[in-house]
């Protein structure tokens, strides 16, 4: 009983999902559904990745999150569109919130659209917003034992960002052990080491999502 | 609809909740609910502390995980009752998950259970266990903003744990603006400042809890 529940809401979720899909295809707009443990540090990925690409690509940012306009008021600093999704105890976004947010935005004037999921690292895997691919982060403070532990957003990803690098000399964590962790759970990701505090690594994840957006509208 | 379904859930787990807390109550067991984000510490906490407490007091762990063991068998070292659920995909443990594990328990040979959830900063506080307290770790490494992001939690818990302290100085974060924040939203917090890895802080962590157990027990 409780389970066709569910299975009804991620059904609706997908018809949702795909509608909104349909229109980011029609735009030509590149979507991705970013998603990480609390504090793994995804709003400080986009505030680099939008210093690197602003000018070669046009960004716009949906935050999410449970309460607070905090993330969103980091990123307005940068001049490009962004709204703030508060879920109000939600523990996720889905295709329904994604496409409240439609009337902000003038697809038009974008070529990428950002979806900054609910830090969790658990259930916005389940839920399609109609994005062209998700990109995870786990940050080297949270261990080795993450993709195990917590598969199916590492399944589900294309990328995965393996931040804060920096810190590696000060915890017990072995950056390749990550790496085969969560190939073995998708053989098809595309990962990337990063720091979005000294920086390094992150040119090439930027270059990656430019030639990303441009092969897509170009499609 | 979709409200009211969800609702339903939550009744029907604060019952089984309520009914495991008869349980442990008839027994004289102390139950705490220990939550946080993937990574913060929640295991290492644990192995910690039974290494201090082992000898004073009688523990019993139920450790929560979506999938895989690794947790259980790191507790099972110590020589102590454990029991591992893996959820399969749910996102929290809840009131009949913990009931299920109860033919494995002897409690009257326990003064202490431990329930180490599914490591989520959003979903798990919602859910009784039948616990006498909730107790969360957060890590310097996810940052000052999390409690006004993710208030539930730090609402609904007694004790927290600020972990990871030894990386303060790696990392930009303020532990005394995590305290404040963290008040703001629940100023009942007992907060205790750990290094699981240097042990610092654990001390009186232990203290506190060994205290706890035995004012209840005498109660």
């Amino acid at each position: 009983m409780k389970i066709s529940v569910v299975k009804d809401i991620l059904e609706a979720n997908d018809r949702i999902a795909r509608q909104n899909r349909e229109l980011f295809d029609e735009k030509g707009v590149t979507v991705f559904n970013l998603m990480s443990s609390p504090g793994a540090g995804k709003t400080s990925l986009l505030e680099k990745t939008i210093e690197a690409v602003q000018g070669k690509i046009r960004l716009g940012v949906i935050e999410g999150d449970i309460q607070s306009s905090q993330d969103a008021e980091r990123i307005a600093r940068f001049g490009i569109p962004v709204v703030q999704i508060n879920t109000g105890g939600a523990c996720h976004l889905d295709g329904n919130m994604i496409r409240d947010t439609f009337e902000e935005f003038d697809f038009d004037e974008l070529d990428l659209l950002v979806v900054e999921n609910v830090g969790n690292l658990v259930c916005p895997a389940e839920f399609q917003v109609g994005e062209d691919f998700k990109a995870m982060i786990l940050s080297v403070t949270e261990g080795e034992d993450k993709p195990a532990k917590y598969p199916l957003m590492f399944h589900e990803s294309r990328v995965l960002l393996i931040n804060k690098i920096d810190l590696v000399p000060y915890v017990d964590c072995d950056v390749e052990k990550i790496r085969e962790e969560a190939l073995k759970v998708n053989p098809h990701l595309t990962i990337f080491d990063i720091s979005c505090k000294t920086g390094e690594g992150l040119d090439a994840w930027c270059e990656w999502l430019v030639e990303t957006v441009r092969k897509r509208k170009s499609a």
